[in-house]
């Protein structure tokens, strides 16, 4: 099993966890928008370490992005194995016909 | 192969084709700002899409932040299996002690 | 009457202009969710260019920034006024004593 | 003199104070990179209280916003009056010829 799915898998296990044992249950029990919000936070961290830092900054901050998006789905029920098909649904078509059909 | 591996080396691929035939050759030929501000950009529509949008909406924004976080990885050449190692670390300590080891 | 509380006035009246006429118009049709989408990039892009940009660009995407916030505050019909009182009252604690009182 | 003008001079002065007493001194002596992230984690939240919060949730993070705004100018010794006669250029363009001459 790969480590993402794992992770998923982990996440939901200790989603209704008490929240002090688990920092994903201390963001179940804060709420949606405080999950959501962290994901906003990690994303800007990631941006400052891609422009400003190391590459040991960038893998941390990008580790973080993955883990609080991975809570997010978790938190809307939404399975990770969704957003993966998405992506190969995607490369299944010319990158830039893909952007082309896409809102912006 | 799984997803994330398989499309990460398509990216690697497509970074230096000609900006015409690809989107990740376009991204790569506006330079690293260009990419780190779509990864936060891309980051904003997910909070939107999990606080005001539907499932779907989700699913699509989660893939555009994991498709420009590997861009970035890979215009940084920061292989994605150094992101999930560290995940993996950090899954063998408790998630509370290791958020407590990090600065916020 | 100085620059903010002017474009507050001039962003309120093009609300409800044609979106053929009006970028502000095009927002509001546009609706609440991508008003607030617009300020998290216009955010975003003044972080890059703090840190990688030039002061001229910085100028740029800090006016994009104050000018996103007034057209979302518009949108939500909420004063700039209440947002600069809440600023002076701010003013009058000790900048760490305000820091401290507020939820992280 | 108005709210901003006011704050930017108090700022200009904190920057430099010990970080024991000012949260704006604690922010100069983290850095540009902190102060950065820190505006875009503020507009983060202004986005999530906008489409989920209290009008008075939203005043607060905009406050936010507007305040790391301008810490973050006069760390780059930008003047904020120079973004605000950025404000009052464009707005002597109509807003969608404005809208068209930058780049996305």
């Amino acid at each position: 099993m790969d480590t993402l799915s794992r992770l998923e898998h982990v996440i939901a296990q200790r989603l209704c966890a008490s929240p002090d044992e688990s920092y994903v249950a201390q963001l179940h029990s804060r709420g949606l928008k405080v999950i959501a919000r962290k994901l906003g936070e990690e994303a800007t961290e990631a941006v400052v370490a891609a422009l400003s830092g190391t590459d040991e900054e960038l893998v941390g901050e990008a580790a973080d992005v993955l883990f609080h998006l991975l809570v997010l789905l978790a938190e809307k029920q939404v399975p990770l194995s969704a957003v993966l098909a998405e992506l190969d649904r995607r490369e299944g078509t010319s990158g830039l016909a893909e952007k082309a059909s896409r809102s912006s």
